[in-house]
């Protein structure tokens, strides 16, 4: 998504990031189903008709790409080399998990869903098909769906037709596009995606942490315009809203500070697009003639600030250090 | 666009590549108007509305980014790092713009258009609105459209959001993006676009030979599945239906040769999928054990073949050479 597009509540198909592991598959959705299987009392086959027959629930979520700010770690790890970029909030349209699990009636030892995407490819030197689980308490919120519709118009294939996984708060890599399947199991899971990638490590012996809810974060939309090959920006002087957008899949973001070559001062925060979604931020600045660096942090409601130091990981994974964007004012 | 979209006629949207060189402009279109000036009896301010009042035109274009297999050349130029995705095919609705010249009515001495776009940035030094030029001979052509959709649905911001022009058969720089206004020159247009970048050129001090139209390709969408980090590909063996596109703007496609560790056959070719869009080939392989490298070369009907050897130039513009794809087949 390029940063210009945080100007937009909810980022237009084509501007929202994507991070396709494998290819994209060719599906006919007229055909699809989606089996519920596993430690559940009555496994359900359903088509796409299937869904779009039951209640229906749209909402705004902003998702993020696990691996953003990636480019930005130093020593840089080799994955995909996102700057800033991998973020965007799109309205998704689809019907809730919870009552689906209901009717499948999970077994009492069911401690995971399973999520297989239809996605197929080699990672790790491992032929997987794409999937990642998540624990029945996770699954079980309100507010997990099963998207067959994004911006109001049916999934584009890049971003997963016909059904995905939407679980707001939370990476983008749990949000499993292309479902195929959803297999409740006893054990937990422990297929490539989600022990051997996805981690916090600090070298390649450590089994590490999990890496789950998204990080609070700010971004600016970099005032000013670009130079082609450098992408450095030149605005001129005097008065200049500067925008951006929040957000947090831990806690609510309470706070926005703006920076202008290390001094902070309070960013206007809007009210939030949804529950689960970014807030938009403005500050007054005043442009001076000289260089620049701008700098936007934000705050959650649990406390915590954006790091002002890198947090590095052999993934790469939720560096959400502070964005700097150098302008030159004349 | 990931060459696994070589296999749907119509690009869906967020699929189809994208060149932007600033950032997308922020236009509302219910105050934008689009200006015809310059060498004109009549110059005409145009709203959104008055351009779709005019008659409409749905056609499916073939687009190609001139960068396309850039970094592919050896010495790799330093500029957008496309391998073989930079194209894609659209259905543009638009209305001509050849009748709109006529109610302006050109003056004798005009020779040429320029189409200006609201988006602003530095290339080369200079700080430049995008502008490119083309003759009253090509905009004269009927297939020229000021398109306000893609795809059945309004412009997407980032692709020209409310109008842009299309040109079918030249490279995409010529189809400018967000236009606001156009002006009959009765002088060579010497903007930087037109006259320092999109050139031919094997040095710094030559000026060249302008960047026009596109030139044949075949792509194939690679078969198998992709190794997540080095993209390689592995597919079983037994018989696979190889499937890709062919496209040329300076004459039709009349023939594709598939290759198989180098040894050249005819490919089955389809009708096209309109008179400036491309055709879909498709080639029935016998994969057998081991390392093979797949390629494809297009003809088109002046006798010209895509070329074996790199077709180098300073700024990687025009590189059809073949594409190859290395396949493990286990």
């Amino acid at each position: 998504m390029p940063l210009e597009a945080l100007r937009y509540d909810v980022t237009p198909v084509g501007m929202h990031y994507l991070l396709t592991h494998f290819d994209v598959p060719d599906i006919d959705g007229a055909t699809w189903k989606l089996r519920i299987e596993g430690r559940v009392r009555r496994p359900l086959d359903l088509t796409l008709e299937d869904l779009l027959e039951r209640p229906s629930v749209s909402m705004p979520v902003t998702m993020e790409c696990a691996g953003n700010g990636r480019a930005r770690l130093s020593p840089r790890p080799i994955s995909q080399p996102w700057l800033n970029e991998a973020v965007g909030t799109a309205s998704w349209t689809g019907t809730p998990l919870a009552p689906l699990l209901a009717e499948a009636g999970l077994e009492d030892d069911a401690i995971e869903l399973v999520f297989t995407g239809a996605d197929r490819g080699i990672q790790g030197d491992v032929e997987q098909d794409y999937e990642r689980s998540l624990t029945i308490h996770e699954t079980s919120r309100p507010e997990v769906l099963l998207a067959y519709a994004m911006n109001g118009r049916p999934l584009e294939p890049q971003h997963g037709y016909p059904l995905r996984l939407i679980v707001p708060g939370w990476y983008g890599m749990t949000s499993v596009k292309w479902l195929t399947r959803i297999e409740a199991v006893s054990e937990p899971f422990q297929g490539w995606q989600q022990v051997d990638a996805y981690r916090y490590r600090k070298d390649n012996g450590e089994r590490g942490e999990p890496v789950t809810r998204i990080r609070v974060r700010a971004l600016m939309a970099p005032p000013g315009i670009p130079d082609f090959l450098s992408r450095r920006r030149v605005a001129p002087a005097g008065p200049v809203t500067v925008i951006g957008r929040a957000w947090c899949g831990t806690a609510p973001v309470v706070r926005v500070e703006f920076g202008v070559d290390g001094a902070w001062d309070e960013a206007k925060l809007e009210e939030p697009v949804g529950e689960f979604a970014w807030r938009r931020w403005s500050y007054d600045w005043t442009a001076s003639p000289g260089e620049h660096v701008l700098t936007c942090r934000a705050t959650d409601a649990a406390g915590n600030p954006q790091p002002l130091e890198q947090p590095w990981n052999i993934e790469g994974c939720g560096n959400n250090l502070v964005q700097e964007v150098v302008v030159t004012v004349d």
